[in-house]
This record gives structure tokens, sequence and C-alpha cells, in this order.
């Protein structure tokens, strides 16, 4: 069963590379761009047969490894 | 407008940070991963008031900075 973990920057937090990426779209002529955030896709290939515990087997490796939980904020898809 | 671009890497392309991830996860226990994958995501705030034309604007962003179509492929979204 494949899940999507999707790891963004909380709120508040400051993002560099958004803003960076933002700035380059500018100079590339993209005007009226507003706020550039980025945050990470990872796609895991679990063993679990049932959506509902593969969801609860992701969400437990995004608190664990994927995502640091005092600045990113994630969610799980089972595709 | 906000757009949602997800870029990935195209199938058969090597992806050692989602294979060092998969290292990690054995290593806490999560046993019988299968393969993982790293993406990128990145959320844009455009000025365009029209569905059509911001998916529009962010492809062109996408092609011409924010993926590599050599190696990577991406998706639009519009939220």
């Amino acid at each position: 069963m494949k899940a999507i973990v999707t790891v963004t920057l909380k709120h508040g937090v400051l993002d560099p590379q958004g803003k960076a990426i933002g700035h380059a779209l500018h100079t590339l002529g993209f005007t009226g761009v507003g706020e550039v955030r980025v945050g990470k896709l990872i796609e895991l290939e679990l063993p679990d047969q049932d959506p509902a515990q593969a969801k609860a087997t992701a969400e437990d490796m995004a608190r664990k490894l994927l995502a640091n939980t005092v600045i990113e904020s994630f969610k799980v898809e089972i595709a």
C-alpha cells in the first residue's frame, strides 16, 4: 500500500528557500507572486494491507523520523 | 489564487535521499518498507484570478525554474 507524507513548515517559521524561489521567479518575469513556501513529499511503499493501519504506520514514521514536529507539520494520504 | 506544484524524480532516476530514509526507517524498526522516494512541494500565491490561467502560469514556472524536466516530473494543483 502506498502512502504519501507531505511535510511543510509551520506558519510563522521562516522559509529562506521559498524566499529565494520567489526572488528567482520575479527575476524571470513572473511578477505579483506572493508568498512561496517549500515542503517535502515522501512516497512510501508500506507492507500494511489495511488503509487505516497503513495511515497509522505512516503517521508514526512522520513523527519519529520524517518531520521535525517543532517546526514542521505533516499530512498522510493513502493512495 | 494558491497553486501547489509537486516535483518528483522520474522513474528510473536514482534517489539516494529516499534510500537513506528507507534504511533509517528499517533501523527504527519499521520493517517491510519497500521503495521510498522523496520529492518537493512548492506552494505559490499567484495573482491570477482564473484557475485555468493560474494553472498555466504555475506550469510555466515549473518548466522554467522549479523542476529539472530532464530527471524530474511535476504536477500542478490549484487550491
